[in-house]
């Protein structure tokens, strides 16, 4: 299978579930029964240390950890892991006071101040040397104490800012990519509108009217920042971590103004904060986001916070319904999730999260959803062993890169267009004609898998056009989406036209990007009727040997009898342009065929609607997570007999309620 | 019957009637056609003064009145008594250009400037003494004149202001309430995300992701910086004013940035400015504000302002219906107001309020609803001796508090949740089944009445369920509504959880407030099905002798079965928890069973729906008034015959049109 | 017919085609496969230089113009004329640098920076004496070189800026036109509120809750202030320009933060930019401004830009159905187009308009729309003999002024309220039955009209009044649309009430201006019965021979039975008023009637819906242009047999599709 395991030496239980535990915000007294509550559920960590700053360092140079040493060593007591959180996301207010250089500044000019959270610039040199000040000191403490887990570095990066230190090292970071101003002139095309610029000094950070070569440029910076500011903290901490531990941070879910991949690179292990707020969870949205997770460092990962129940923040907080909880947690583990913890234990007393949902009601007692995530830890506990050390079964892979996005995001050209709806929409039509999926950064592992699939390779290199052309002709089969290959890495139009420098590779090109209007646009074809909407690009054929699948039927005369989806086979592999946002049977339709023709088959095919299928495979065989995510109950006969590792036994046949799970091993 | 009766000596009309006259805006010439037409429409005062500073000071320290003093002697002379209100909400130019400290600050930073109102800053000293001295001027010249009723201080309390004097101010106001920091830092739970303050100046004034806590002092502190700007105006009138004049201030409508209630108390007389931007009247939103506002002081109210025909400042400013004038102007009257003005008698030529509605034409013609106008200062010139001292009669009481409904409008965590909605549904519900309603601010005069519903009693302090245990125990009624009881005055959660220190009162307790999916949820009982939606919170049950009313059918699982209203007999009485929004059917019938077990029985029972009935008493009897706000003509027969005050004679029954209004007098 | 020819001396095709080129944006290797594809689309003209300054002067006082010597030769011997456009929208960044007092500041206080375009103050002397610098230098240049057709000053202008230099020259335009301060006062009325300034200085730049006299003088300022800024350029380019040659600006579509109409007075010629954002252009929406530019010097115009197939700025950016962009151009001919060209010839690479249509791709490959644009090339040359010198005929007119928009604009007093659907709509029932349309600015030409129509004269001037009672009674037919009459120069409402000066002409005035409830408002009267909504005034009658056309039924009893449209016979003419905003069919109706009265009789009576005929007269006869708006074919018979100019021979039967095309000869 693809996929590297997580470090040997990671200890830790083999399915690793904890929850957030804050142990400063309550006396000592409470410490016990908390702790002998949360081991009962079957937790086997706690993550600690994280927003403690001020009580790790009240004044600056005056440390005081005698209350954490209490509390990891309570924790311990109780038979828990700790996980150390560095407290930078939330500087005590003697740093900023003192130091109010380290301030953020946001997009209006005005610094950020003390209060909430993440108020430090992110390119503040100071605002990192007094972080790693603290991590040193935690890593110095805990790096070697027993059952500590890892480190988590700060939490939840994010956040813009345009303080004088992040303009200062935005024109540096252009003089290096740069050289010459000359060059970055020509790579945004400043030569329309006068902007050209004589000095890096004089390039503004962006706004919505700016160039979108300076934009797609300002986040690629950006992310080096993050990039930057989190390896002060793992240089400060690496010295001092026992081998075997990790270093990881906790991304958060959709969030994409910086390239999480980029910052991921150097850590032992990607975490994420799995947040929703929409009544119910989206499998596609969260199946996407456990690969895109994983596929950073392709290895296994942790979801390090997911709401006990609730968020706070949405605009409607609905609570999750009864046994989501326990179906997101085996969608995790099915996905590649060895970690798995909520957020929080007991609710913060006070502060805007104070109705966050939590495992506890604000004195301390099981809240309702205590029970079912117990009924969690004692499944994980069971079906531990059986997948120690596997990774997911991927045999397609989704190609995702943050550019692209961004671009898209800030250029939408209609707001029907949702660039996140396309990616999760192909996986969702993806997933139930394959095993697992890969979500890759770029082009550079594709040899692994029968079927690639790109949503929207907007913005596309010759390098990544050679890569995916490579594939093709080396066997591989590869399935493109609308506004694929339109822009260069700096964001300027591909010259003479879309799709750029895939356009020999294709054998056809875009001669028109439609915006059709509102409503349903049909498309017809050797296998059927289609529709679209939204987008629809009108194809021109430049080779005899591309296959048409896909004809405009009308559409207001610009696309009538057109092409909108061709197929060509090169060399020994073939590959698809799908040039319309394709409705869900259309778009399945598609991928099923580019599936078939890439011998790509399921582990479990004909799955009814709304049940996902997963497969982890490892040095105990192959272990497959099914959840029901329909809203009726669905009967489904095996292939074969497995073992039913939560009710035991054997079966060949299962019936599966609304958020039903299913954990079956091969032997 | 509850509630005092204005000061005795209160000179006056029984049911004075007005209207607010500029004289300064048009000339002398204009006035005496002007005053012959208030008078002839049966109007006994006009309000003036508010605004003028720029001419009664046209120069710092050069006061010029002979125009007023024109004014009102020309007002006087139509037989018009006349109300002065202090022109402190428009400070002259040469004010805010010569001492520009004076000036409030905007939530971005920006100084307020002049050319609208408001833009002083209500924290300033300095501003505070230019007032003074306006105000004694005034005083000084009008507080014995003849005809004076009374001032008017300044003109609609609101406005935040974030200048360094508001600043200074609150951290002062912290100092005083909290005497040490660590004690600030344990109310707001500032341990969460290192919040922890050490010096009072660290201490921002709030934004929108800020501590609750905070949030909730910001207001009590701004709350106090009213009720300290306006003592500085009454401190300065007291000593000139006439006996049996009052001072009052002119609140407006369903504004709740700061405690009204609060600043009311140093008041002789509360009055409130009414208007509305729906295309017609909501009664039991205006019933709730009527009574609202007569709770603060439990006495007699004026409506100082309410619209002639139109606002100006909603998003559609419909007409208001024929009839609907006046119909309003008896609903208060039933509600206990003894004075009702219009805003405004001719329209402002030029400004933002030049389309409001007025009793003129830009020329002084009448405009169309001068007449209605004048149909109702017939009527209330005929009815006036009927009701002169008598208060409202009220049964039942409506808790209300500004902490609570501060903490949930800022921390919904639904959209759809309206904490302004579940408060006059509530006294929607309660209306009809009740005489009259009390609307209190806190549990201090509960003994008085047989029933007490409380929507929404979200921040409570452990005195607040004392007095309210104890009116239980002494044979109260109580019926408490969802998110009751979870926080404390500091907003933070109450330990263990909800409804805090009600929970043994209750004998129950909250262990998951649900948000559910859009659509009704059902609940089933003994007493028959309803529906809820939004809010729905599980109640677990803690003593052997609650009943419950309603339990969850349905509802994702976690409420299915479980108990959503709740109640119990406690010593002599019995209280009621509520833990869901009820539909109005469902919420009726709850608050009727409950009505019912108090033995609280409406002066007429069975009105058809739509019909009002408001009942005053006073030393020369009960007079009822009714009012058919539905859109269809209703017959209604009466329990007795009784005296037609508006139509003459005596009768036991009524057809009532739309906006029909009956005023019923018992001998 | 009404309305001058151009200038006689006027070079260039008799109908000028045209495409907006950026030689500096390619490398002169691309500019003859460029010329040559724009050439044989049978384009006439190309229009360069706007926004080059950064390349025409690279570095303060160093001009470089040999690379557009270059692409103008490279242009004339491909045999196109050539138009120059001002680069001073887009100043380079040298000049911003080295002197941020230019720089623009937005109404946050922010001053605009140097990255996209328009970030000078209009009101900046030092910029005006930088605009008129390179303004001279081209105009020297090429003000008489060969094929030079005109010259374009700057690029739409328009946003607002609030820098010191405006707020100086705001003050110093305040001065010049109230000469003392008490007469600012007066004007605005600023006695109310206490706003009376003392001073000049006093005086602030509006916000939205400003009196709105001061707004619309703002916008009066603003207005001059594009005028003084357009007027440094006209100077420093008039002295070099070779006779016939133009001097234009391009103005941008609905755009209306100045009035247009005054800064295009010094102009040779109006040219405007004719973009849109919805699926489909709206005939009179369009008709509308093309009427509207031609009438601000009542003489043809040219569209400068429109979209080669889509925008890049709209919420969507709908593709143009095929067909769409040659039935514009043939309605903007038979408007009175003299010139008509597109944006872009090929796409900007990068920047944010990357995306707007272009007619190649980005390498330069004829784009779909190229064919339709190329029969649209063809279709021009053919006729364009046949219009040579002609000006649409127009035999009514409608009045339009921005101090009226800007007023509704910015006071609606109801969101549905939309001051431009008012204007289009009464121009949509006007065109049928009608044959041209002049749209004037003020009462000065009415004595050439049958009949005028004012949708909406809101702020009139007592000499406004005066003309058109003057019209009127000398014969002239005039229909008055609702919210007319209300306010003078100033803002103020006229006293007595609406329509202020124009009540002794129509013998009505208005007594009450409903908003009522949603939904629509029957009326009816001796013509039927007819509905409106949104609006609706209840009129009260003056004069005896007042004619009631309709009355309304119902209306929540204030309007029930009175009169909402009236007309009376005055002199030898006859005033119309209608009160209410009618729904389509019902205004129709009412326009129809007042043209049946002025003997007003279309060139095409009968048209079928959808169908606009608009007829042109010159040295060579009439020439008319039908276009099928509707989206099913329409056959027409014509009155009689025209040589068809497009298809050759005659005719006197049409058949059209959707956007389908007849230009008519009639000899
Ligand atoms: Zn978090
Ligand atoms: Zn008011
Ligand atoms: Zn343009």
């Amino acid at each position: 299978p693809a996929g590297a395991a997580l470090p040997a030496a990671t200890a830790g239980a083999a399915l690793n579930y904890g929850v957030s535990w804050y142990p400063e915000q309550r006396g000592p007294e409470t410490w016990d029964a908390d702790l002998r509550l949360i081991r009962a559920a079957g937790f086997t960590f706690v993550r600690v240390g994280e927003f403690a700053w001020a009580r790790m360092e009240p004044r600056e140079g005056a440390y005081d950890f005698a209350w954490l040493d209490a509390a990891i060593a309570a924790a311990r007591a109780h038979g828990l892991d700790i996980v150390i959180g560095t407290p930078t996301a939330a500087p005590p207010v003697w740093l900023t006071q003192k130091y109010p250089e380290v301030l953020g500044v946001d997009a209006a000019g005005k610094p950020l101040r003390h209060g909430a959270r993440r108020h430090a610039s992110v390119a503040s040199l100071l605002y990192r040397d007094k972080a790693r000040g603290i991590a040193t000191r935690l890593a110095e403490r805990y790096g070697r104490a027993p059952r500590i887990l890892g480190f988590q570095v700060d939490n939840e990066y994010g956040r813009e800012t345009f303080d004088p230190a992040a303009v200062r090292a935005w024109h540096a970071w252009l003089a290096a990519k740069y050289k010459t101003i000359d060059a970055l002139n020509k790579a945004w095309f400043t030569v329309a509108w006068s902007q050209t610029y004589s000095d890096w000094a004089q390039v503004p950070v962006p706004d919505e009217r700016d160039n979108p070569g300076l934009a797609l440029d300002w986040l690629r910076f950006f992310s080096e920042a993050w990039r930057d500011y989190q390896q002060v903290q793992i240089d400060a901490i690496r010295p001092h971590l026992a081998p075997g531990r990790f270093i990881t941070h906790n991304y958060t879910g959709r969030y994409d103004n910086f390239d999480f991949g980029l910052t991921a690179q150097p850590l032992d292990l990607v975490s994420w904060d799995w947040y929703f707020g929409e009544p119910v969870v989206d499998p596609a949205d969260a199946g996407f986001l456990h690969d895109m997770y994983r596929g950073f460092l392709d290895r296994n990962v942790w979801v390090m916070e997911t709401a006990a129940g609730n968020t706070n923040w949405a605009e409607r907080n609905y609570t999750e319904p009864k046994g989501e909880l326990r179906a997101k947690a085996w969608q995790a583990v099915g996905h590649g999730a060895d970690g798995y913890a909520f957020w929080v234990w007991r609710p913060t007393l006070n502060g805007i999260e104070q109705f966050h949902g939590a495992l506890t009601d604000a004195g301390g007692r099981p809240a309702p959803v205590y029970a079912e995530a117990a009924q969690v830890g004692r499944e994980l506990a069971g079906v531990g062993e059986a997948v120690r050390g596997s990774v997911p079964v991927a045999d397609v892979a989704l190609l995702h890169d943050y550019p692209s996005r961004w671009a898209l995001r800030r250029m939408t050209m209609t707001r029907d267009y949702d660039a996140w709806k396309v990616f999760t929409s192909w996986y969702g039509a993806l997933k139930p004609v394959a095993t697992g999926i890969a979500v890759l950064r770029g082009p550079d592992r594709l040899a692994r898998y029968k079927l690639v699939v790109a949503p929207a390779l907007h913005v596309m290199t010759a390098a990544d056009a050679a890569a995916l052309s490579a594939y093709v002709r080396g066997g591989g089969h590869l399935v493109l989406g609308p506004r694929s290959g339109v822009k260069d890495e700096s964001g300027s139009l591909w010259e003479p036209g879309q799709p750029g420098p895939l356009a020999a590779l294709i054998g056809a090109h875009v001669d028109q990007a439609n915006i059709p209007p509102p409503g349903a646009l049909a498309l017809d074809g050797p296998a059927g009727p289609a529709a679209a909407s939204i987008w629809a690009e009108r194809l021109a054929i430049d080779a005899p040997d591309v296959e048409v699948r896909l004809r405009y039927v009308g559409g207001d005369g610009w696309l009538d009898g057109l092409p909108g989806v061709v197929s060509r086979k090169v060399g020994k592999g073939r590959v698809t342009y799908i040039g319309a946002l394709l409705d869900t049977p259309s778009l399945r339709r598609e991928i099923g065929a580019a599936a078939t023709a890439a011998q790509v088959v399921p582990q479990f095919p004909g799955l009814p609607d709304g049940v996902e299928a997963t497969t982890r495979e490892g040095p105990r065989g192959r272990v497959h997570v099914l959840v029901n995510w329909g809203t009726t109950p669905v009967t489904i006969g095996l292939p074969r007999a497995y073992r039913d590792l939560l009710a035991g036994g054997t079966t060949d046949r299962l019936t599966l309620p609304r958020f039903g799970v299913a954990v079956l091993g091969e032997r």
